[in-house]
């Protein structure tokens, strides 16, 4: 397994986070941004964390780094998801999209899990992308934590799709970041609770002033 | 705080499980049924498991143990949901009603959540009794585990609710359960996520053959 990963929306914490995990552990990334002045600022903030391993660092426009990459992260506000399916819906077919895209809204009582009609955004990119192998994982890790790189996580990742293959090489891919134990949780139409957690986990945060992560007992 | 327990629909392993280690941490709990036999059979069953404790434990109708309690654990189906309610709604006054209801559907490819049109169980409870107190709660504890009454549980398990005062009385409940970390989480609207992912947990039991429970990490 030799993969090549692009970090579509990669500017934000959870990317750079990512991005500087990966690469120290020898995978290449590829940082991008709809603004390519904007994905090269956020892999520089990476290279500053990583050394030497930042040979591994490409930054450019999302069609850029995902041109170069076989399993493509998803990291973009919900809203944001339609324009960014469109620019890149071409380019991925064939391609493992890992999506971390949770659907919350925020008003003044906090987060709240936002229902989509296809259950999930997991589900929504792969009605768009019928060609594309889907994936849902990630949604649980704080990215303050995923950044803080020096700290090994403490997360169990649950990764779900319906094209088995491709789960097996995520796990994989996530079982190369210290302490992140990724497990192999079942089809694509179980993303919609783990993405709504994340409101729950947030709301967590705020009440016992933490950066929670899940795991899971007895196993 | 001396709680007095009701569990309506409490003859399943869950209700058992619950019922056994409340009553061996000297809380009063009756077991109810809308068939009084069956819920003696099942309080036989918990008086085998707990010996002396037995002495704290109940069984009757649901309207007899509910008549009796200041809080009840709701723990029936779904569709068993709207009679029960009918049934028992005056008697859920000015009460506290733990929801540990799961909306989830199964078919050839397991389990998969039911998303309602009130967002959750616990909040279609709140709808039909506005002058109860509704809390969700345990929906990730295994009930198998749970009626493993010697073994402590390894559980985080988030309380939501509205009521802040009965959110805490639940959250008190709970601690008194040996290995069982109960969290207040924040508000009722945060437990669709929290139900929909018992179908994540089962099918994650399913594939590594265990009885997971959450946990959560740096905290």
């Amino acid at each position: 397994m030799a993969h090549n990963v692009a970090i579509v929306g990669g500017t934000g914490a959870l990317g750079r986070g990512l991005a500087a995990r990966w690469v120290r552990a020898g995978v290449p990334v590829g940082i991008g941004s709809r603004r390519p002045e904007r994905a090269q600022q956020a892999a520089d903030l990476v290279r500053e964390l990583v050394g030497d391993a930042a040979a591994q660092l490409r930054d450019g426009t999302n069609r850029e780094v995902v041109a170069d990459a076989d399993v493509i992260v998803l990291s973009v506000p919900l809203d944001a998801l339609e324009p960014t399916l469109e620019d890149l819906a071409e380019l991925l077919v064939g391609r493992i999209v890992v999506s971390v895209v949770n659907p919350l809204g925020f008003d003044r009582q906090g987060p709240y899990p936002v229902v989509l009609p296809e259950g999930s955004a997991a589900e929504r990119i792969a009605a768009a992308c019928p060609q594309t192998a889907v994936v849902a994982a990630l949604h649980s890790v704080s990215s303050v934590v995923l950044e803080d790189v020096d700290q090994p996580l403490e997360d169990d990742v649950p990764v779900l799709g319906d094209d088995e293959a491709a789960v097996e090489q995520v796990v994989e891919l996530l079982a190369l970041i210290d302490g992140c134990r990724p497990l192999a949780a079942g089809a694509l139409r179980l993303a919609g609770p783990l993405e709504g957690l994340t409101a729950l986990l947030i709301s967590l945060n705020k009440r016992h002033r933490t950066h929670a992560g899940l795991r899971f007992s007895r196993m």
